[in-house]
C-alpha cells in the first residue's frame, strides 16, 4: 500500500469519518468555524436517532404501559425550579482564569493532565492550593493562574420582557417530571408505582468540550423518574411479575467498594441476587438495569463490553443516594458511560414541595383500616383560660401541634413544657391515649432514574457495527435500528428493469418503510454504498425477473442472496427485518 | 337538568377542561404559579403528538424520500447566524412600558384593543404618535406610556464561560438546514431538487403570550427548506410526477389583494392553476401547500373549515417574497395558522454566504457545454512593466477581475480606467472578445418553506374531534392517530375472563401497539373512559369467549360490534386502525 494517503487512521477516526461523509453527523455551524459542544445529525443519523428512541419506548414505555407514561415539558423552566432541585448550588465544575490572557479553563482536568491527580471530589480551595503548589499555568501562555472557582453548568435567559424574570435551561429532563408529578398522578389513574418518562432536548453550559458527539453542550435524554413506595417497593406482585421475566440476567457490577481497593473488573450478579445482597439499594434501580442491559445489548453491544460503575459517594450527584453508571467500551475513548441509574430517594419531590408550598405527598389507601393508638397532649383548658386570657385560644391551638413523645420528655425533665411562649407546669397538663381509625398515609414517593444521553448511543451503535470487508466497509447495524430498511436496484439500467424496481420501491415506501432506489453506476458499487450506510436488505430486478418475476435479496452481512417473488417483497423486507433468516423469506438463488 | 353545575362552557373550555383531566396537556410550572405560555403534554398528548408527526414525516418526507430528507440541529445557536439570518434586526414586536408601575405590553395588541386600528406593519414612531394622540394609558393603573420600542424576541444566552460568547435559541429550524446546507447537499447525491426537513423545538419570547397553547414562547415545529433551481423549477420532470398525483385537489386561497378590497372569502383553485395563473409565485410552494392540505383533512379538518390567506406586504417576515398561511376554524378562537408557506428566495443562503465567506452555490452541470463568448481587459504587459515596475505584477492581477461592461463604459467616458489605484489610459489597454466553454453553473438555489406548529395542530386535532353523544364525551380521532390503538375488558372481574383478557393485552402491546387493560368498574364506565380519549376498537372477553374463543371489537364512533377470534385480535386491530370497516375484520354480533 502506497504510504502517501495513508497515514494510519484508527478506528474510531474511520467511524468519524463515516459518520460525516455519509450523513450521520458532523459539527454543527461549520460553516461559521463551528462552536464546540454542538452537533448536527445529518439524514442517516436522524433516523438511526429515531430507531434507537423508538427501541428505547418499547424497552422501556410500551412494554410497561400499565405503569409508565410519557410526558413532555419545556426546556425552559423559570429560576425557582432549579433553587429547588439544587441545580443552581450544585451543578458546577471548577473553573480556573489565566490572569494574564484571560482564557479560561477546568480546574479538576488542568490539575490531572499536569500532575496526575484525581481531583474529582476536591473542594475549590483544595484544588487552588494544589495549582499553587504544583506551580500549575496557563497552558496556553503561561500566566499565572486565578483561584479556582464554581461554574454554573445552566444555560441562563431571561422570560419575557422583565429582566428580573430569569430562567434557565434544564440540564436534565428530571425535574419537569417532578415539578407536574401530582399531575400525572392524577390521570394516571392515581396508582403507584408509576413511572413517567420523558425524551427531550437538554443543555449543559460544559467549560470547554473536546469529545465530540461524546460530550456536546446540547442533547438529548431519554429518561424516566420511576415513583414508587419505599416501605413497600415490590407493590403487591407488580415488581415480582416483571422480575420474573429478567430473572436470568446477569449484570455486570463494578461496586464502588472494590473500586475504591482499586479493583477494576466487575462481578457478576443475578437481578435478584444484586437486590437480596444489597448491591443496588433498592430493587427497581436493579430491574430497570436489567432493562437497559437488553436494552444496549440489542443495539449491537456484547455483553462483555458493557458493565456498571457504581459511583462513589464524592462522584455522585447532590440528589442522589446510589448511582450506577452503565459504561460501554467504543473504540479509542474506551469505557464511556451510556446511561445512569440514580437512586435519587425523595430529594426532589421533598425540595419541590418545600419550595413550592404544594403538599406533593400521594395517599395509600391501607387494604383495611387500621386502628392506631395515638398520643395527644391535653392542657387543662379552664386554667389556662383564667390564667393567659386573651392568649388562651392561641396557646391551646399551639398545643395540638405538639409532638407527645417530646412533650413527655420535657415534662419528666423539666416538669413544664414551653407552648407559644408561655411554660405550662405539668399539673394542668394530660397527656392521654386514644384509639383511631386510619385508612391510609401520606407520603412522598422514592425515586429510581434510569437515563439515557441518546447521541452517545448514536455513537455506540455505529462503533460497533463498524466493520472492514476487504477494502469494504459494511456498518453491521442490527437490522431494528437500521435507517434504511432497504435499497432496490435494476441491475443495468434498462427500461424494463427500471419500471419494475421503481414500483418495488414505491410499494416498500408505501409499506411504510424507507428504501433507496439507485441505478447509478455498476452493480458492485452500489452494493458497496448501502453496505456502508448498513442497508440490511438490497434487491435487485435481473434479467430473471422479467421471466418468473422473482427479484434477489441480498443479505448484507453475509452476502448470501434469496429469490423472492415480487408481489410478496414487501412483507419478506419486513420479516428480514424483525429477524428473519434468509431461508424463510425466500428461496436459495441456483 | 340542574342549573347549579352547569355554568354554560362553550365548546372550547370543554376541549380544555377534556385535555387537562385526562392528560393531554395543561400549563408548565402549575406548583409554581405557572409561567405564560409554556405548556406539559402529559401521556396522551405525548402519543398524539407522537402520531401526528409520524403522519406528518410520512407526508412530507417518506413519501418524497427520493428528494427530501431530515436532520437534526441545535436549539442554541450563536449570535452569527442570527445577525446572518436577519432575526436580530427584524424578529421583533413592538413594546411600550407604564412609566408609573413599569408594566409592559405590547403596544400594536394595546392600540388595537383601544382603538380599533390596526396596528401591523405600522412604524415605531407611527405607533408612538396614536398612542398619544389617542391618550391612550396604562391599562393596569392608567400611568402614562413611554414611546413605542422594537423587543427582540429571541431568548439569549451565553455558550461557555465567556460572557462575549452570546448565543440564541431559534424561532425556527428553517437556520439549521440553511447553514449545514453545503453538508446535506454534499451527503444527498448533490442533486436539486433538494427537500431539508426538520422536527425540533423553538422558542420565542412572546411579550405576554395569552392564548394558551395556541401561542408559546416554546414549542415544536415540523418544517422543511425545499431548495430547487429558479431557473428550472420543474427540475426535468420532477415535479410534473409530483404534482399530476395531487392535481385533483382545490386549494380555497384568500389572495392579499382581495383582502386588501375586503373580500374574506377565499377563492378555490386547481392547484395547477394557482401555479399559472401566478396565485402562488413559484410552482414547489404550490405543491407542498397541496401536501399541506391533504395532511390538515387526515388529522379530522374538513375541507371547509381550512384554507390559504396570502400574507399582505407588510405582514410577511422579512425573508419572504410571499406567504401563505393555511388557517383552520376551532372553536371560540376562529381561524387560526396552523402552518406558514413561505417562498424565501434565496435570501437566507445569500446572507449566509455574505456573513460566513464561504460559498454556498450548488454547480450545476449543463446537458452538454455551453459556447460563450466572453470579452477580456487586457493590458500592454510591458508598458506597464515599464511604467510601474515593482507594483507592475500587482497591477495586471487587479485587471483580471475588472468587469469588462464597467471598463468599456468608463473608457468611453474618461478616456482611461483606474486600475489598483493607477491610472491606464486607453491606448495601452485592449477589451478583446473570446470563446469559452462552460460547462455548467453556479448559483443559489430557492426555497420554498412549508412550516407546522406541531402543539397548534394537537388542539386541531382534538377540538374537530371532540363530540357529545348524550351526556358522554366521544373523541372521535381519526383511528390512524389515536393515542391509545385499543382497550381490553374483562366483561366481568372474574378470574377465567381476566386471564383472556389480560393476555389479549399482552399480545398488542407485544404487536408494537398502545393498549389499556381495564376492569375495574361497569363495562359501560369502561367504554365512556375509553370513548372519551378516543380509543378506537374496544375489545371485550365474555362468556361466549369461553366456548368458542372469539371476543368483540367494537367502534368507538358507531358503538356497533364484531365478533373475532382470539387468535387473529392482534391483526384486526391493525388492519381497523388502518381503516377497515367492522364488517371486514370480524362477524357482526347476533
Amino acid at each position: 500500500m502506497a504510504a502517501s494517503n495513508t497515514i494510519a487512521k484508527d478506528r474510531y477516526d474511520r467511524v468519524i469519518e463515516l459518520a460525516k461523509r455519509r450523513g450521520f453527523f458532523w459539527p454543527s455551524y461549520e460553516i461559521y468555524g463551528g462552536v464546540a459542544g454542538f452537533y448536527d445529525l445529518g439524514p442517516l443519523g436522524v433516523r438511526l436517532k429515531e430507531k434507537i428512541v423508538a427501541l428505547w419506548r418499547d424497552y422501556f414505555i410500551r412494554r410497561h404501559n400499565h405503569i409508565v407514561v410519557e410526558i413532555e415539558t419545556p426546556v425552559i423552566a423559570p429560576a425557582k425550579v432549579f433553587e429547588a432541585s439544587g441545580h443552581l448550588e450544585h451543578f458546577t465544575d471548577p473553573i480556573v482564569e489565566c490572569l494574564r490572557c484571560r482564557r479560561k479553563f477546568r480546574a479538576d482536568h488542568l490539575i490531572e493532565e499536569k500532575t496526575g491527580i484525581r481531583a474529582e471530589g476536591l473542594t475549590l480551595e483544595e484544588m487552588t492550593r494544589i495549582i499553587r503548589e504544583h506551580d500549575i499555568r496557563c497552558p496556553v501562555c503561561g500566566g499565572p493562574l486565578s483561584e479556582v472557582r464554581a461554574f454554573n453548568l445552566l444555560f441562563k435567559t431571561t422570560i419575557g420582557p422583565y429582566s428580573e424574570s430569569v430562567g434557565y435551561l434544564r440540564p436534565e429532563t428530571a425535574q419537569g417530571m417532578f415539578v407536574s408529578f401530582k399531575r400525572v398522578f392524577e390521570v394516571s389513574r392515581q396508582r403507584l408505582p408509576l413511572g413517567i418518562a420523558q425524551v427531550g432536548r437538554v443543555a449543559r453550559n460544559e467549560i470547554s468540550p473536546r469529545q465530540g458527539i461524546m460530550r456536546l453542550r446540547e442533547f438529548t435524554i431519554a429518561e424516566m423518574e420511576f415513583f414508587f413506595d419505599p416501605e413497600d417497593p415490590w407493590h403487591g406482585g407488580v415488581l415480582e411479575e416483571l422480575l420474573g421475566s429478567v430473572e436470568h440476567r446477569k449484570l455486570r457490577i463494578l461496586r464502588a467498594e472494590a473500586k475504591a481497593q482499586g479493583e477494576e473488573k466487575p462481578e457478576e450478579y443475578g437481578v435478584r441476587e444484586a437486590i437480596e445482597e444489597g448491591v443496588v439499594r433498592t430493587p427497581w434501580l436493579a430491574y430497570w438495569m436489567a432493562i437497559a442491559r437488553d436494552f444496549v445489548m440489542e443495539l449491537g453491544v456484547p455483553y462483555g463490553d458493557m458493565y456498571f460503575e457504581e459511583k462513589a459517594p464524592e462522584e455522585r450527584a447532590h440528589y442522589a443516594a446510589q448511582t450506577f453508571d452503565q459504561l460501554v467500551r467504543v473504540s479509542r475513548l474506551g469505557w464511556v458511560e451510556v446511561s445512569g441509574h440514580a437512586y435519587r430517594t425523595d430529594y426532589d419531590l421533598r425540595r419541590h414541595m418545600q419550595y413550592s408550598g404544594h403538599d406533593l405527598r400521594v395517599f395509600k389507601q391501607y387494604q383495611e383500616p387500621k386502628i392506631v393508638r395515638k398520643k395527644m397532649v391535653l392542657l387543662d383548658r379552664a386554667w389556662v383560660g383564667r390564667t393567659f386570657r386573651k392568649r388562651a385560644r392561641e396557646i391551646l391551638e399551639a398545643a395540638r401541634s405538639l409532638d407527645p413523645e417530646t412533650a413527655e420528655k420535657e415534662l419528666r425533665e423539666k416538669g413544664y413544657i414551653e407552648v407559644a411562649g408561655e411554660k405550662i407546669p405539668a399539673e394542668h397538663i394530660k397527656i392521654i391515649e386514644k384509639e383511631e381509625k386510619v385508612t391510609g398515609k401520606r407520603f412522598l414517593p422514592h425515586v429510581a432514574e434510569p437515563s439515557f444521553g441518546v447521541e452517545r448511543l448514536i455513537f455506540v451503535a455505529l462503533d460497533h457495527a463498524y466493520s472492514e470487508r476487504g477494502e469494504r466497509v459494511v456498518l453491521r447495524l442490527p437490522r431494528r435500528i437500521a435507517p434504511i430498511e432497504a435499497a432496490v436496484f435494476p441491475i443495468v439500467r434498462e427500461e424494463s428493469l427500471v419500471r419494475i424496481a421503481r414500483d418495488i420501491w414505491r410499494k416498500l415506501l408505501e409499506n411504510g418503510m424507507y428504501a433507496i432506489y439507485d441505478d447509478d453506476g455498476s452493480i458492485g458499487r452500489r452494493y458497496a454504498r448501502v453496505d456502508e450506510i448498513g442497508v440490511p436488505a438490497a434487491i435487485t430486478v435481473d434479467y430473471q425477473t422479467l421471466e418468473d418475476n422473482t427479484v434477489t435479496l441480498r443479505d448484507r452481512d453475509t452476502w448470501k442472496q434469496v429469490r423472492v417473488p415480487v408481489n410478496r417483497i414487501a412483507e419478506a423486507v419486513k420479516k428480514f427485518i424483525e429477524g428473519a433468516s434468509l431461508e424463510e423469506i425466500g428461496t436459495p438463488t441456483s
